[in-house]
């Protein structure tokens, strides 16, 4: 086993190509830029626990091949209770980083493709799997990170692909070469791009017939010929590049986002994994979202965590953590928090064994913890912003507390109760103010609401995987429209039927 | 294995001594009532599932003493798995007579008891442990109906037992005789107690030095000496003895519950598990509150599941199934239903061994999960009321339906859709109406709301289930307060410390 | 002036010709049925209040014509005032009768007629408007009860009127003749119409061309020959039946909804205020929905305040009512009942004169008002049921509580805090569970969703009633879109216009 | 008439001594200084309406003293309609700056300060209102901007303001002299405070007896001696210091937030208004936060209109604006905005007269509009969140939408529907971000929950103006513990009591 260790991960990031953009300048180091640093660190992380006695039983997997032990972020769930595991890694990750650890897309992308392709080859006698297991190895045995990109620019979002003004308003096949094929496109909002050694392309929603250029899968080294990227600004981002720490928020980890442009770039066959089978899309689609929706239920609540923590930090700070009321809050904090946590266990465990061998979440649970997702991190925001008082979004600057004037006035009227140093209390306000309206709310507030999908995706494939007819038939038999079922009668069953 | 057939059951219950009384006389025949009869088909069905190919694992399970099949309601848990079949078997329950079966509290109070007992046993070398293993042996090989009996009369809420004016609202023991003790009190609203042959007796709150005859859990007969059952109203109840079926809304089926007076009764020694150990009174009620509130993700999602098939069925005879915001209401229903489901289920997947050898539910997630019951089914209800419209609460009788006179303009002004009876009409609606507002609504709303403890029980104890320790310190690491963690170096740890 | 006392009101319901069925039967003395007489009186409550000193300014209004005081039911609205005193009139109304006292459609079905046919004559030279006044002015001399007439059968409610299988789901002309018109169909749910001498006949959507024959408004006496009247269930209903009071709840009041069959009802041409009109069907529904949706802002809240009160007495009885989380909780109900009249109020305030001189209040903020009313009742009923406790739908009959055996006990263990008379604590119970799920739910609940429309329907007027090409090109302004506004230059003014 | 141009206004502002700090460093010339320029100009908007044909009549107002007009700003109240039109007027500058333009609490403080000094001076023969009444003159005539006060540093929030570690954690008098009084301590993120010319100092909170000291209320000039001002950030308020404009997403308006330092600075008795009459604090600071919960009914939903202008404009840009979800959310955020406003406006209607003469609004209703302040901006936020898309929060940045490289890339792929330029879309997106999660987040989501008072301070305050021995009187009535009203017996009355 090589498992890198971050330092080697981190190191591992020098050797790309430059063709990263920021501010509108290609950036000469990436790792070591202050806005970007914090988010190697957060994949560092990643990288860190597969190193830690107490943590390598989530973080390190057996790999399905072989029996090598792997990163789990490129592993091949084996069973549910690998699925379990991850929940539990991600909200480690989420608790120890309150970032977006940028690691999860690309994981649930190999779990997805994996098993598409494996039905892709037994209807089309293609040969999409082992292609796609042997760049797997590599990408395992490398230790390398990837990123999944999923999502397209999409343009006009009232028309499919092929009705596009620009027809590369998503990713599709611009030639097919004898070697490989040439894409054009771009990916959007790309979580982790820049700090990924590969990345998975994916079609973005079910593709039709005339689609089939559209409906292609792949794996791309982040820096090959006619890739560019551009970093996504965040809220609060400059303040990284201000002397001093406390404004920032979480100084020392956070999200990346990027625009990834692919400008006729080349892609050898033993890289494709789906290349124009436009009735497979969905099934890609379906499942890296039951995956992915899943994921939301490990990283956020670990984020959760984190935000709940300085909720009550701040109350003790401020005198009042005995009151009813904030007792009341923060008991409400937990709550939700933990709902959508339940969600994404159950949706592991009660997940299933797809044909390839790997397992699947159930579909209809992953969506039911998304669209908690999209509601329960603004609450909780909104209670921490209640708990916190005003002076989260209006407190002065690190610089007017380190300068001479103010400074003093600054340490002793920002006091609350006094046991704590000013500064402990400032730094919890600036945490809290950041991931409700600073560095980390594109991670905590939006990516909840649009990550893997917006809401009503999920609301229509709720719909979609309930079973309408047996709750119909039950309403009809209980309602006698139906014979009801007697309960002295063996044969009589109401509307009811066995599970599956 | 001696499972009983649904008519056994039944049979059984007209040996019962007649202690019930309802509408302030004495009930003859507590099994052929109108009133009664769907309370008493309800637990039938419970019995009934034993005997079900499909239903079967279910709904029996391996008794943990000498691999006996027992009733899954009279069984100890021996894995977290049948604590999942559990929630799946309430589900499927809840489905098929959308009203409450009864036979849950009787459940998880044998469990609460069977690892309590254990614990005082190994504290103060009693033998309770042993006696109620006895008399569970008893219950199963006659595969009885136990009724849990927690909730006392309670008086002033805002004082302890003892503190009560009159003594005797909390049970407590008056005599402590040779051969076993006496006991006075009422138990309030328990659910099938005239349905069942034994009840098991159990404090309904942490008790304090001081009040150790309140401290006190026991086995006794429904119909023994001194116990007087008064029967429960609930909306719409005489509905049923009104001819025809349709008004009632769930006309096979029903809840009870009851007011049990214990007025002197007699204990055994060998029916005694608690006698005194006060500090072990909190731990007994916890381990309670924790299965029964996982229970309701189970019995309220398959109560959920008839309601939401009546919502979509009325919305199709109205003709407007597939309008958006209709469409959008059900899935809004689903999901909510959904994620009470996932809670249930996940607070069992994460169970854990008790030193007695069951298995106990995870309380931080059980709690997460009955705090949605709260919520949730309220919602449900709100929802179906709207997409059902008006004529939910103000449809004429099945009389006026019947009537020559009315009959032919109820039959032609209430129809929907021409293709659909208006008896079908008629029939969803009453349903639903006896779901929101009606002869369901106690189970569906009001005992989602207090059964197995009131929200505040649950906010409270989700509070004290939680870490802030380590949520406070993910935080403080975060924010520079403590520490930060150094992703490069490995013995940095920041706020994080590995799972217990 | 002469209006009517409480006693002349009911006693000339005597009079009314016997077309109203019950339970399959024709009810021979409507005026004393156990299960009418509540809603006699709820109306009966409306007459008395014009004879109060102290509730008179709300009670009786100046009619527009000749200066005479007339019942506020019966009025013209002829200022913003008025309607700001029609809510409040209600409110009490609400607070004294905790149910439906039925006038309020039949009030905003004259005002809006009033203004509708002022405008139809206006455009087609007809006559409505003074034959309305006329007829409006006999109502008022003669202090009649008016229930206004407005929903449908509907029948598939995916289709318009004229695509009906059968043409008589909407009420419709079947034959024009030389004296008047005869009319076929029914008005479904029709409050307190077998309480109201007239009632007054509109449209209940928007007609379209080819649909004259559904566009028809006009006043109907209730007892006219081919008039039939079905009287719809409630929850509970029954128990005004039983011996005893307590366990109806409200047993003095209640609401009333009728299903109106009109068989080829002749109505001469001096009662027809449209006959053919389609495109001022829509005038006439939308000014009617925006009077009504206000109204839901004066009932309900009165109805809240009793709900209020009963679970603030609930909780001094059970002995927790300094509790924080019971404070919490009843000050959110007075939130969310302070905010629906809030908005009832302020549509008024903000109201506007028609061409015919009567005033309306504002549409957009009357829908408002409605759409809150569809949600807040059913939380104000769900925190109600909370503090309430679980005995709230599980306690035992009066008759039980009467009877020897059982109603010593049931005294001692209902009791909560030993001053309070248990059967004081009984009937706050019944009352809080016949608001929830009994016999006032109709009223409270399901009337609060559907009447004046369902929600989706305000949904649509208040997307309809705002402005948003306004609000659109304030955002182009501050985004820089279009030009910004320079706060220094008085031409410049950015996306804002002036209001109307 | 002297009302003060914009222009004016501005320049005035350079004539403040130099006592404002921002990032450590003392602000040479605040009026151009970018990130305070747009602060600057929201005020200058108040004063631009006031020229402005259309807006003059919501602008100014007739003063109470001699009939001059003055700036409504520094107006008292003469009648409901005047606190009509502050609500108007307020919405209106929301709608147009899309921030806080600042001097609300000015004139919410003026107007409580006016009639509370009228009660004091009843009382203890004191001469404070005619003081007060003389500068308000004084600022009427020089049309000066006027900053209120009244928010301490507080320090423990458990503790009273004399039992806190260090005294001057409440402002207080530290000399008492023959020609005024000395006061030290600290006024926390008051609104404005930088633009203002003066500030009204009032107390925070009731003061008790023995804290005298801290019961002042006073009028002090911005530049006093002893006063210093330290600059709050915002998020994103750095980005006003970029090149380009479209990062800020509000370019050229926004909010500001002042720690004031107090360091004894001396006031003379004509600048005094309250001085240790401690039993009245509660009633100004009741009094003021009436008048400033209502005032969030005005501002906030302008600047809701905004949001909700750009949420539609995004959707368009997307090509989804018909999509049935989208404009249903869109529907529930115009709903949710008009609920405030009709709640700000039904205050105001329903207000009252003082002894002093101006006119106080509905302190209940008050409360119940900001409570829903606390609540409904933040779902706003999630909604247009919702609507936006991720892009939201990971766009790149303009500099990188100028540049060569990445220009064209971007220009291409960020393109929605052909039709609209990728900039607009651009700035579209960046508003909204700029609203939910960057520069005018603190003024639209934390100052909607904690300005003028958290969200507690309105639950207790909603519970203590509420009547509730008439609700719990209603209740005994309907429920006939007392009572019961007969509606034919005129001297029966229930539980109801006359309006006052």
């Amino acid at each position: 086993m090589t498992l890198k260790t971050p330092r080697e991960y981190i190191d591992s990031l020098r050797y790309l190509r430059e063709n990263l953009y920021l501010f509108g300048e290609k950036v000469k180091n990436r790792v070591d830029h202050p806005i970007i640093r914090p988010s190697v660190n957060s994949v560092a992380m990643t990288y860190k626990l597969a190193h830690e006695p107490e943590s390598k039983d989530l973080a390190v997997a057996e790999s399905m091949f072989a029996g090598k032990k792997v990163s789990r972020f490129n592993s091949v769930f084996g069973s549910t209770e690998d699925m379990v595991k991850k929940v539990k890694l991600q909200r480690e990750l989420g608790q120890r980083t309150a970032s977006c650890f940028q690691r999860c897309v690309g994981m649930d992308g190999i779990n997805a493709v994996f098993s598409t392709t494996y039905e892709i080859d037994q209807k089309h006698k293609t040969e999409y799997h082992q292609r796609f297991r042997k760049w797997l190895e590599w990408v395992q045995d490398n230790d390398l990170c990837v990123a999944g990109a999923m999502t397209d620019a999409k343009g006009n979002r009232g028309l499919a692909p092929s009705q596009q003004a620009d027809p590369d308003m998503f990713v599709h096949i611009v030639e097919r070469r004898k070697d490989g094929i040439v894409l054009k496109g771009a990916k959007a909002n790309i979580t982790g791009a820049a700090n990924s050694h590969e990345m998975l392309i994916m079609p973005t929603l079910r593709m039709r017939e005339g689609e089939e250029d559209y409906s292609v899968a792949c794996a791309i080294p982040t820096d090959a010929e006619g890739v560019t990227l551009i970093y996504g600004r965040q809220s609060g981002d400059t303040r990284k590049l201000e002397d001093g720490d406390i404004d920032v928020g979480n100084y020392n980890f956070g999200g990346q986002e990027i625009l990834i442009i692919l400008d006729n770039v080349f892609v050898p066959w033993e890289r494709v994994f789906m290349c124009g089978e436009a009735e497979f899309s969905i099934m890609l689609v379906d499942r890296f979202a039951g995956y992915h929706r899943q994921s939301y239920g490990g990283c956020k609540t670990g984020m959760g965590d984190v935000l709940i923590g300085a909720t009550a930090l701040i109350a003790e700070y401020n005198g009042v953590r005995k009151a009813h009321h904030i007792r009341d809050k923060i008991g409400e904090m937990i709550h939700l928090n933990e709902t959508v946590y339940g969600c994404g266990l159950c949706c592991a465990y009660e997940g299933w064994k797809t044909k390839a061998g790997n397992y699947q979440c159930n579909i209809l649970l992953a969506n039911v913890c998304k669209l908690n997702v999209t509601r329960f991190p603004y609450e909780l925001t909104r209670l921490a912003e209640d708990v916190a008082g005003g002076i989260l979004a209006t407190a002065p600057s690190e610089k007017d507390f380190r300068a001479p004037v103010t400074g003093g006035y600054i340490d002793k009227y920002l006091r609350g109760v006094p046991e704590v140093p000013t500064e402990a209390r400032y730094r919890i306000l600036t945490l809290i103010q950041a991931m409700c309206e600073g560095v980390v709310a594109p991670s905590y507030r939006t990516e909840s609401m649009h990550g893997a999908g917006s809401p009503q995706a999920q609301k229509i494939t709720i719909e979609r995987e309930t079973d309408m007819d047996l709750k119909q038939s039950l309403a009809r038999s209980i309602a006698g429209i139906d014979k009801r079922e007697d309960p002295l009668d063996p044969a009589s069953r109401g509307g009811w039927k066995s599970p599956a």
